[in-house]
């Protein structure tokens, strides 16, 4: 009676959120500090001041900041926007090609609607968010899987070219990635890039490169993240200030087609329809006008990058077979007996929540969301201490 | 190469739009003042303080209110709507079936991409919203179109229950109504609902009543506007508090479903599931917590029912056929000499810009938004009589 792809949907929760909804019941059982919830991407780390300071000034010195903006977004904040990342990445960033969008889930969504016809194909790479399934089948797409090698979770490149085809249309990337924290260093972003071209050419069509950029600015190591539009022309980019900013309610992001995409006017119109269609009238203006002022800000990143160094340590000494992450707020660690989802189940025997990487569409490993207290990460060492003697 | 139904769509502006950008150019040709744009309804009374002062006191007393809430939105939040509108309409409200959205767009996107399966039908009464058709056809639905009678702008109900059938699956209303600011009395209600029960039974399915409400406090009479889960069963609200509180910008509304909707649970999770496939995530954070404080308050509507008064006194003692309008702040006013396209670019030539009636789905009409100042209105007044002169 109802749409029943839809009504699936939203009864069957992601493994990521059931996994939250547990460890909520069971702090309410058991107290707060006992369970160790590494289950969800929440960033623990406050806003920089300047957000809210932003905010109050708006709301004191300009006389309406709650009208409809227009539907791309504000002319200024656009224009701000691009000047950043032109200053940043010496890139040629229009503001002309920049669409204001309620975050990355949305950037997502409405890149999809835009560029997919019934039946074409987008490629992604395993392990992935597992959103992007949803959201590329909800736009008539056909999910390609490509998987990434666990020597350093870089997609491997034979498999990608082979899954390319005719009715290849786009190519979602995440670097820093959830859930590895792999951020794709310049050789690997520019053998991706170089595959797309020559395919691009074998079948006389665009295929494009969306990148997927809520973790850009959580970065650990002296990494550089390759800014895309410099190494690929048809390339889109879905960015989301959710995390740098540590304003994940609030909704807020831009989709940004790169100057030199062959229609770029075509993909930007086909973006504004997405949009509308999707009833996006436009992105949270109140959120649209403090962008100028916190653009260059993060949370104290710090913070995470202490995290992540106690826990990437510690489990390296326990045993645990763990790439060391570079950036995003995740750990992809190896399990013990390989199957992902009772090792996953054994954890909540010591009170660890972590979610089994069968969600990203990967065998064998578990996600640990370390944006969470230092206190917990120290608190929990010595669960996961005992969770690998388990398997001695 | 990208989606063509979405490159249209994106590139073709609305007729509101286009004529809004119109006076845009116009203005800065002879002046802000010296143009009558009666084309946009965004709301030009300020919001009521309460808004701006419930925002600073969650920023200066709440730990982080720039946080995920749940997908569905805030447990109080929902809480103290559900509680506002039973005690207001004496209805059977359930928080359990709220689900905060980015505004009415959103809601109505929601809840259509949740209920149709491909090739079901939608019914809309001309004149309607243009977005409605948008909305449905990219929802997979196909729009199935009922006229109103001139007499009163209230739907035509034989028309009505002859292009219901088997293959109908929801029904749009919307009162206050834009584009003619009328507003469905509760005998209007009682005989669409009864018209939909019968059909109901005689197909053997439920036919879904969306009820539309952005404009549901905007009522400069005494008529009350029925509140649509009291009459009907399989009922589905879709609330925006951009008209209200005049805060379009920020992107925040409800859906309700009926506590007596047959399915009620699958329509929530079907809704659940449609806006997580669209990429709602969650309804911007900070707006969800202003509600429980703003909830009672409304912009000064006053205004806009003076805008109201002082121009359909004048239009009326100039010569044109028009409905009292006793909601939004829309005037639906009859053209002279039948073409409402060449009436509206007849118009233009005294700086006057109405919206011409076909992208309503009606012919012979043009749409004048008072949300304007109180100036503009008393200056346009001498432009209206030229304009009617003309057709003497």
């Amino acid at each position: 009676m109802v749409n029943s792809q839809m009504k699936e949907l939203g009864k069957k929760a992601s493994a990521i959120r059931e996994l939250y909804e547990y460890g909520k019941k069971r702090k309410s059982e058991i107290g707060e500090d006992k369970v160790f919830d590494f289950s969800l991407g929440n960033p623990s780390v406050m806003p920089p001041d300047v957000v809210n300071e932003t905010i109050i000034s708006l709301l004191n010195d300009c006389e309406n900041v709650h009208a409809y903006t227009s539907a791309v977004g504000d002319y200024n904040v656009r224009k701000s926007i691009a000047k950043h990342l032109n200053d940043k990445y010496f890139a040629n960033v229009s503001c002309d090609y920049i669409y204001l969008t309620c975050g990355a889930a949305a950037s997502l969504t409405i890149t999809l609607n835009a560029l997919l016809n019934k039946g074409e194909e987008v490629i992604i790479f395993s392990p992935y968010f597992p959103e992007y399934k949803v959201f590329i089948e909800k736009a008539n797409g056909i999910v390609q899987t490509v998987l990434c090698d666990e020597s350093n979770f870089y997609p491997n490149l034979n498999d990608f070219e082979s899954k390319i085809n005719n009715n290849t249309k786009a190519v979602i990337i995440n670097s820093p990635n959830n859930p590895t924290g792999v951020i794709y260093n310049e050789a690997c972003i520019k053998e991706i890039c170089d595959i797309l071209k020559k395919k691009e050419m074998e079948y006389n069509h665009p295929i494009y490169l969306i990148s997927d950029e809520p973790y850009r600015e959580l970065v650990y190591s002296d990494i550089v993240v390759p800014f895309i539009t410099n190494y690929y022309n048809n390339s889109i980019i879905c960015y989301s200030f959710s995390k740098s900013l540590s304003i994940p309610g609030e909704r807020i992001g831009y989709i940004l087609v790169s100057s030199s995409c062959i229609n770029k006017d075509d993909v930007y119109s086909a973006v504004c329809g997405a949009g509308r269609s999707l009833g996006y009238v436009c992105a949270p203006s109140l959120f649209q006008y403090i962008i100028p002022k916190c653009l260059s800000y993060t949370s104290d990143l710090d913070k995470y990058k202490e995290n992540r160094d106690i826990l990437y340590k510690a489990l390296k000494e326990i045993g645990f077979e763990i790439i060391k992450p570079e950036g995003a707020f995740y750990i992809f660690m190896k399990v013990l007996g390989n199957d992902a989802l009772s090792f996953s189940e054994k954890a909540k025997e010591f009170e660890l929540l972590l979610v089994p990487s069968e969600s990203f569409g990967f065998s064998s490993y578990v996600r640990i969301a370390y944006c969470v207290s230092k206190e917990q990460i120290i608190n929990s060492l010595d669960a996961f201490k005992k969770l690998f003697d388990c398997y001695k």
